[in-house]
Formats: structure tokens, C-alpha cells, sequence
């Protein structure tokens, strides 16, 4: 079985827009992305990134989104990523265990150099690259994210290689080397989370694919069977076994970008932590207690379902992006979870303090829920007062997730708070008419 | 123990003029990258690379070798690193296994933007990136080039960005966080080994090295413990245990460009093949034997020696750099081994069957020479005729190798053969004068 040439075949030949509701998410993922690339504009990181792609100059090809300046397609790829999930605002999907769109939609944008738009294939490539991207994150493995892998980075650029084949329609051969260029080039760390560094490997991936596409296109030679055999990607990164048993398993049959499906964000901030907020939410709507009388909260996870936390003792808001602890504790202070909550800006040394009475559980006995996003996962915050009172909560399906998912209008809500009405009805009306390329242009 | 945070301050401090052997080492280390990377300016390869950078445009910053162009920093570190390791005729380092020269030279050359000359603290930055590559090289442990890894691809990266720290004595934090950029985007491997991808490899650690350094000066956030604890690079790439002994044992008490050393090649191929080369040369001498007379040839190597030539049944000269089966048949054929037996030339039908005599064979019980290169390495080749008659010859340090090394007389030969005389002579008194900015220049 060669792994990388029937990959490169399955996608090339699939139909996904037979599937309307696959069509639906797709739309659905565009507008959210809209929203979580929108609201990171200002952001610092994104304006030393322009600097330096400035000093090494390039050709004035794609829009960098909110900057109104365009720069060379790689670099776009690269820019548009990083600004999609800088905040940790943009989708997830469960088999990726990470952030599809981030990677797929900004490599997609980099395509559209001569104005115009691809309509239909632009959905259906979006559609294959989380098809792939999924499948990729099934097939390497549950050790792969848990050794310390950042999936966003280690699978997006083959995911998004796909999509650009398919999108362009290039050659069974073009294809299956384009997989190799990116899975030679695949990387990504999360020991760098919390850091700027989290989101630009989703852009460096994106760019990976632009870059590997092209290196392909041009006749350079390269290996066309690299997720193969013994020294292949998936042997390298992951469990070669498993990804031949999983790849390609009835691939076209049904689509992931639908089942399990994109999990678009209520919150900016790790997914893992969502359970947890909406369960500390709730807590405090349907009890009365003030910060002083709580004198412990447990946060109970199965066994690595905080893996993505990393934070413990946050110092920032964005280092709080991956700390359930800050994410409790915000809530219990009356604060918003928004986006001023996780900047730069330093926590109080108060909060700080605080956060200390915040403990993770481990617990090995509770039976996850069927329909448990990602499966297997569950969150029970528990709070003990100082006079003696417990309350607790579960959650297994946040809001957001699948299961408990958004709208077209929960999302397009989302895109308003950042962009104003006006602009987001602009962009539902590209994504609706499948004009991508307007679509771009509106994502100033 | 702080890995990263102790490198980057080991770089940072330490003083490998004072080791005058370490300063000639990196002076036949730049002449043999001359000759290396000027072998290859017509190499079809690099003209699609330049066509790629074009279309993305870019500054005009930093000389391609041997094109008249100059292109954009990165660009240009990609392309040179692609040049000189594109016959594979560059140097290599057992520690390593791998090459340093062609991602480490590149990355540094890409420094030189305004004219001005480093001079000794040029040669002071090559000696500590080949110093970082061997270091790292020991600390990953063999099972990762034996899993897949290309070493020159995934150790590169972290190596030249440190060079470059020391060349531009960058702050520790500085460093810290660059190789903290590098060590997220180290990739490459050995399944594109007999492609264009290999040697493409090399250029990219360059360029994600130049690129890692501009990010962490720029200000922009990274972790600065990338190298350390469970998530960390060589719990993810190798052996996080190894690292901790090994990476920071003695830094700056002797040279790793010295010893082991650099090992210059005296064939265009893998070098896993040069003992090989070595010793069917001897025998064609010392014996008087047609290639009809050849009934069968053993090539017994210690077991895994052989791992890095992939090719047992090469089509082309290219795929024929990692074969032994094809060094041997050239050799009893009485071609040369040199340039013209290794491009993308479909090797003759008459050849490829001869080269089914040549089997390999694995030998444990035969002992190691104690000053063997690369450590633990020999090759025996035995030859049986059809009379019966056996002659055999073992090779344990190949010419070109340390402790049978080229002079620099030699390397000046290797330059004169694709240069002419005149060209060789300039670049051999720019690389005595110290001055790495005419050097640069006279690579044309």
C-alpha cells in the first residue's frame, strides 16, 4: 500500500460538495476565521513580522489581513496564519487536536494572485485540507501531541498541500511530491505555547504548503512516496502501522469537517480550557458566593485531558491562554473571558495570588460521555467554601463544540464584535456567494 | 541544568582563535566549500530554486554562488547551502553525520549585507557552528539518523544560529530565544536522500537559521528553553538524557572542527562510500582483473554502516551518490569517480546488470580499528572471480578523512579543478587574509 500516492489520488479525485453540509461548515469556518484574524490586527507580533518581511522585500502579490499592505504569496501564507491564531480564536477540530483553518485558509488565500475567484473548488479544497489535516492527526497517533509535537505545525503543511492540489487540480505525480516537500519540512514545537511563536508555526506551516506546491510545480525532484515505509513521516513522527490501517479508510465516504466537525471558539483562549470556563460559568450564575469565601477549586480532567494547559503560574494574559487556572480565576473575579483578558498585560499579583487555590485533578474512574468534544475528555469543576459548602459542575461538551456547536448567525455575531456590523454582513455575503476573492478583500 | 539558556552562554563566551589548528581547519573548511558549491553552479536544480525566488521576489541583498545574482538574505542562505551540498562533494563530520559546512557557511555569508569583512570572528563563528552541530550530532544519539532523520537537515538549524550569535554577538537572551526559533522549525529527511530535496535540506536549515536570528532580535516572542526538559527538542528528536551529559561536557576545551575533524571529500558521493571507493581502487591497482572475470563482490561493512547509501539499484549517477554497488562498478569499469559519473545521466543497462554481483554484507565479529573514521566504521571488499580466486582489501580511514586527511594544497587542487588556477589562487588568499567579505565576492 503506497500511503502518499493514494493520498495524493483520494484527493484529487473526491467531491466534497456533494455533501451540503460539509459546504455549510466550510462557509462557517471562513466567517469564524474572518473573526479570529480580524480581532488579532493590532496585535505586536504580527508588526514585527511585517518589519521583517519587509526588510527582505518581495513581490506585492496577497493582502496581509488588516494591515493594507500586500506582500509576496509565502509570506502571505505565513502572515495570514499567524494572524488567524494568534489569539487562540480560531476553530479546532478534535482529530487534528489543533487548528485546522489556520493553516488551510491562509495557504487557499495565497492562491489567488490574479483576482479571481475559484467559487466552488475554493470550498472544496478548504473541505479536503481538514479532511486530510484530521485524517493526518488520527493516523500519527495520540504520542505524537502528548511527546510535545504542536499538530498545528507537524501536519498543516501536508494538510494544506492537499488543498492546494486539489484546489488547482495539479498532477497525481505534482501532488504526491508536494506531500514530501511538506513532510520534510514539517515542524513544530508546543513547548513554544504561550508564546508568539504558538501561532506563527500555523503560518509557517501555511507557508510550507505554498512553498512546497510550488517547488513541486516546478519539476524540482524530490521523494513521491514520503509518508511511506520504514524511514517515512509517519515512522518518524508517529505510528506508521496505525496511519496505514487509518489514512485512507473509506476516505470520501463522510467528511470531517462536518463529523466530528469544527469546533469554532466562544472563547479566546485554548479549547481545553472551554469545559472548564463554561463549567465555572455556570457555577456562578446558579450559586452566589464572592472570591474570599472559595477556599479550593478542583479542576477534574481524565488523565491528559490538560495536556495543552501548560500554564500553571501564568504572568500574562497571553501566557493565560493556556492556564485553566487563570481561566477559573477571571471568571471568579467578575471578569470578562474576552479579548482584553488575554494579552500582554501582566496579571495582577493579586489574581496571582489567587490562582493558587486552583488544583488539577486526575481522575480515572469517571466514564466520559459518549459525545464527549474531543472524545474521552470531560471537565468537573468542583468549589469547596470555607464553610464547608462543595459545589461542583461537569461539562463534556463546551459550548462552541460540536454537539453543543455555534450558528452561522451565533458565528457571524462573532465577526460583528470585532469587524461591526456592517463589514461582517460584507463578508457573510462573499462567503455565501463563494466569492473568495472578495471574500480577501473585505479582510482589511 | 539549563541547556539552551548554557549554550547560548558557552557560544557566547568562548574563544576558539587560541586554537591556531581550529583556524587552518576552518580555512580548508571554506576553500573545500568553494569548490563544492562552484561544482554545482550549472546543476538544474538550482536554476528552478532561482526561478521560485524570483516569482516571491526580494531584496537584492547577498550573492547566489556561481549565478551573478544576488537575492534576498534568506533566499540566499537556501541557495548557497543548496550549492554547496548539491554533488554531495562538500565536507562532512562524523559527529555530525551529517554536513556542517553547507548550512552553517551559508548562514554566515548571509550576514555579510554591507561589504564590510568579519575577519577572524568569521572564521571564530564557523569553528563554533561546526562545534554546536558535532555537539548536538553526540547529544541526539544514533537512533535518530537511523530512524529517518537527516542530521544535516534537523541538527543544522540550531548550529548556524549559533554561529551567527557569536558572529554578531547577540545577547544571550537573544540566542536563547533563536535557538529556541530554530529548534521549532529543524526538519529534514532521509527518505529525499538521492533528490534534489537532500542538498535542499542543507540551504533551508540555513535559511530557518538567518530567519531564527532576525525573529529573536526583532523582539518577538519565543521560549528561550527549547532544548530543555520533557517537551523539549531532544526528548522530541533523540535522547533528552544523552543531551543533558553530553551537549555542554568540555565546551571550548578542544575543537570539534579539529577532532574528530572535518573530513574533506575526496569523490563526489555519500561518503559511507569512500572506504569502499578506497579500497576497490587499491585492488584495481595492485590486481590485473577484466570486469567479466568478476563472479562476485562482498561489501562487508560493520552493521548499520551502510545506512545512509539508500540506493542499492540507482537508475541515474544522481541516485547512484548513495549506492555502493554503483561506486564499485564504476570503479571495475574503469570509469573515474568523479563529477560526470553523478548527475541525472541514466546509468547504462549493461552497467546496472553487472551491478547485481555486488552484494553487502554485515560482519559483528570483525573488530574496529581504534582510529577508525567515522567511529566503529570499516569496509572490507572482497572480490571472488570466476577462477576461484579471492582477493579482498579493508579500509578503515578513507583518504580525505581525518587522520589521512587532505593538505591544503590538496583542497586548493579540489578548487583549481572547477575554478582554473587563477580563481582558486584569489579565493585561497582571500580565506588566508581572513577576509570573508572577499571571499563572498569571488564566488562567482
Amino acid at each position: 500500500m503506497e500511503l502518499t500516492k493514494q493520498l495524493a489520488e483520494s484527493v484529487l479525485s473526491a467531491h466534497p460538495l456533494q455533501d451540503q453540509r460539509a459546504v455549510e461548515m466550510a462557509r462557517n469556518g471562513l466567517l469564524d476565521a474572518a473573526a479570529a484574524a480580524l480581532a488579532a490586527k493590532e496585535d505586536e507580533g504580527i508588526q514585527k513580522l511585517m518589519a521583517l518581511v519587509e526588510q527582505e522585500g518581495g513581490a506585492a502579490q496577497i493582502p496581509v489581513i488588516g494591515q493594507g499592505k500586500k506582500v509576496s504569496r509565502q509570506a502571505a501564507a505565513m502572515l495570514n496564519g499567524y494572524l488567524i491564531h494568534a489569539l487562540d480564536y480560531d476553530d479546532v477540530h478534535s482529530d487534528v487536536r489543533g487548528h485546522p483553518s489556520a493553516v488551510i485558509i491562509p495557504a487557499l488565500l495565497s492562491q489567488l494572485t490574479d483576482g479571481e475567484a475559484y467559487g466552488d473548488r475554493f470550498l472544496s479544497a478548504y473541505i479536503t485540507g481538514v479532511e486530510v489535516m484530521a485524517r493526518l492527526g488520527e493516523s500519527i497517533g495520540k504520542a505524537h501531541y502528548e511527546r510535545g509535537w504542536h499538530n498545528t505545525g507537524t501536519l498543516g503543511a501536508i494538510a494544506a498541500v492537499c488543498a492546494i492540489g486539489h484546489l488547482k487540480q495539479v498532477s497525481q505525480k505534482e501532488l504526491a511530491k508536494a506531500i514530501g516537500f511538506a513532510g520534510a519540512q514539517s515542524a513544530g514545537m508546543r513547548k513554544q505555547f504561550g508564546t508568539d511563536m504558538k501561532p506563527l508555526q500555523a503560518g509557517l506551516a501555511a507557508k510550507t504548503a505554498v512553498w512546497s506546491m510550488d517547488l513541486a510545480c516546478s519539476g524540482f525532484g524530490g521523494s513521491e512516496s514520503v509518508l511511506d515505509g520504514e524511514l517515512g513521516f509517519f515512522s518518524l513522527y508517529g505510528d506508521q502501522k496505525l496511519a496505514e490501517r487509518r489514512l485512507l479508510e473509506g476516505y470520501g465516504a463522510a467528511w470531517r469537517i462536518v463529523s466530528p466537525g469544527l469546533w469554532f471558539k466562544v472563547y479566546p483562549f485554548c479549547s481545553a480550557a472551554h469545559h472548564a470556563a463554561d463549567a465555572i460559568l455556570s457555577l456562578l450564575k446558579e450559586h452566589t458566593f464572592s472570591l474570599e469565601q472559595v477556599k479550593q477549586v478542583d479542576v477534574i480532567f481524565p488523565p491528559g485531558g490538560d495536556a495543552a494547559l501548560i500554564e500553571r503560574t501564568p504572568l500574562t494574559g497571553e501566557e493565560g491562554r493556556f492556564s485553566v487556572e487563570y481561566v477559573i480565576a477571571l471568571a471568579v473575579f467578575g471578569q470578562p473571558l474576552s479579548l482584553d483578558a488575554f494579552t500582554k498585560k501582566a496579571i495582577s499579583p493579586e489574581m496571582r495570588a489567587w490562582m493558587k487555590r486552583v488544583n488539577r485533578v486526575y481522575d480515572q474512574t469517571t466514564e466520559p460521555h459518549p459525545d464527549a468534544v474531543p472524545k474521552g475528555r470531560f471537565t468537573i469543576v468542583k468549589l469547596t467554601l470555607f464553610d464547608g459548602t462543595t459545589i461542583s459542575k461537569r461539562v463534556d461538551i463546551p459550548r462552541g463544540a460540536p454537539g453543543h456547536a455555534l450558528s452561522t448567525e451565533d458565528i457571524l455575531k462573532k465577526v460583528s464584535s470585532v469587524t461591526g456590523a456592517s463589514q461582517a454582513q460584507q463578508i457573510l455575503q462573499a462567503v455565501e456567494e463563494g466569492n473568495d476573492a472578495a471574500y480577501l478583500k473585505l479582510l482589511v
